[in-house]
């Protein structure tokens, strides 16, 4: 149940003054921009909220299974079955493949996310593929890794999504720890399968099954959603699905809210290119018409994360400035200036929907 | 006010079933060694507190002010002033010089913490050397910087350190954030002095002054504690204070408390050496009889944070093993095998006191 405009009592432990609700139930609720730190990790209480349906089917911690299949010796784990695997540390940056949904012209279906569908978690666990070879390593039929959640769900909208084998075998783990702690119901726990640098709809929370199968999944999650179909035409599966997340970056501060005065100002922001490295990030303070290169600054956590960038000028007492950034990855891709619209409202990327207008004191 | 056995009104949000309190009103309270997560990070409601003063003295975010002085233009500077300097963000292991202090064999003063006075946080903020140079720089005649907190406090149990100059213009911060979130009051906010691979002491928090001074601090907290005297002594200015952490490690899984059943068993940990690099740690299984490599896992996050480890190997039915690890650093430091007992109970490095015993069932 939820009070109105909060979040449903199996989210627990979230700052709820900084998230706008866009769904009470399942819920959907991204973090309010001005609430983005400037120090790389997003602490759980400030983790968006995504549910595809309220996670009934869960189980505690000592009774959760995960069916493994596809596989020599297909069985069933535990979470201490898990737990005796080698383990890994991964920094890896979740983001709903409909962040930025606001910024598609065309008002798509769904919830009008802006930049706050995304956050940056150290998950500690262990490796698929050594999961994988536990229970003998996938037969040589699978193409892709196929994992379904533990929710309650008809069979027709199951949360059920399939990876290229590859991918699973590189560099997919099993969660168990978000930043240091047992990750909570709430952001897929006990266990949650990550997928470094794809877009979050493929971490499927709280799997009850991993399938190495030789075809993709026919959920309608697969196959009629998160798919890339020009604006007024159905979802396909022969168009591209949402994996491999695209170069992209927002400012985080200042906000038009902030009271800028004359003198230095510090633009921060996020950048990240999925899979590839970020090579330059660019900021204008003119809404476009020049751009300079930002600098990137903290740890640099790897592809799957994002990295931090600053960008200093000299505000100007009375003027009006326009900025955004503009990242490009290694492999020469950049932002286009708008989010290329799609039917779904995904991938968006712009860099001019999430410009901020400065006006100093 | 707090709880019999719980944390004081003013400790908001920590998670009190994972702490062991061994000073209520202050606090003093060290996380337990099973509840140290595996992903290197440690979020805020699991870091561990060691306040000195109870802070009453400080100031709300939009009343704080800094004093500067030991510079050109010394002055105050507002939460404001600091957020326009350039950011920078550090992972920066907290560690309290203290911690280890119950496997002195003396029983010195002072709370006997174990292994859980320490913690990672991603601290974001602005370098001290921006701070300084923005109000003139050091004068010439200052050869430390005096950092003094907001406690109200009589001159005499002030809380106020020095570190050397050098150590300060380096590497030294003003954080405004812990783990992507304004820093809590009960872990030094609005802005806590960050000293990277020093003890905990030295990074003073909610800091009311910071001065660059041609002498160290003749506060008691700096002249007659934290110096490693011979047990049975006084402590003095003369001897070495607790400035850089010596190399150390502990392992954090599995734990005495933890069924382990025969077969592949991961033994986890976390090791540092302050402001040096950790060359390599090895595991014993057989109370240090043998020794063997074990592996540095996850991102490295630079010296001034810890790196994970894991080590496997097969435990037997029935057999006991005593696990420990060591750490040596890249200047040839290793931990020795028992603590050196120094009469303030600082700086605990033995391998042998934190060591496991596990029974295989």
């Amino acid at each position: 149940m939820a009070a109105p405009g909060g979040l449903p009592a199996f989210i627990k432990g979230k700052d709820e003054s900084a998230f706008i609700v866009h769904e009470p139930v399942e819920p959907e609720a991204e973090l309010k921009r001005f609430r983005m730190g400037a120090s790389l990790i997003t602490p759980y209480e400030l983790f968006y909220l995504r549910n595809n349906l309220v996670p009934r089917g869960v189980a505690s911690r000592s009774d959760y299974r995960l069916r493994v299949e596809g596989v020599r010796r297909p069985g069933r784990l535990s979470l201490a079955d898990l737990e005796r695997l080698p383990r890994v540390v991964v920094p890896a940056l979740l983001q709903c493949a409909g962040n930025g949904r606001a910024f598609h012209p065309h008002n798509p279906d769904g919830s009008p996310w802006q930049v706050g569908a995304a956050g940056l978690g150290f998950w500690g666990g262990v490796l698929v593929r050594e999961v994988a070879k536990l229970v003998g390593g996938p037969l040589d039929s699978a193409r892709f890794l196929t994992t379904r959640g533990s929710e309650d769900s008809a069979n027709i909208d199951r949360v059920e999504r399939s990876i290229p084998r590859g991918k699973a075998l590189r560099d997919c783990l099993l969660a168990l720890e978000l930043n240091g702690a047992p990750i909570p119901l709430a952001q897929g726990g006990p266990v949650r399968l990550i997928v470094p640098g794809y877009y979050a709809i493929n971490s499927v929370k709280y799997p009850r099954s991993l399938a190495f199968t030789a075809r993709e999944s026919q959920a309608p999650i697969m196959t009629e959603k998160y798919r890339i179909a020009p604006v007024g035409q159905a979802q396909r599966p022969s168009q591209p699905t949402c994996w491999a997340m695209n170069v992209k970056s927002w400012t985080t501060s200042p906000l038009t809210r902030d009271r800028v005065s004359a003198g230095p100002v510090e633009v921060l922001g996020v950048a990240f290119a999925g899979e590839d490295v970020v090579r330059r990030v660019e900021v204008t303070t003119d809404g476009g018409a020049t751009w300079s290169n930002a600098e990137l600054i903290g740890p640099d956590l790897g592809t799957a994360a994002w990295r931090q960038f600053r960008f200093r000028f000299r505000a100007q007492s009375g003027k009006e400035y326009t900025i955004a950034s503009r990242a490009t990855a290694a492999n020469g891709a950049s932002q286009p200036e708008q989010t290329r619209p799609n039917e779904g409202g995904y991938k968006s990327n712009g860099w001019r929907e999430p410009a901020v207008r400065l006006r100093v004191g």
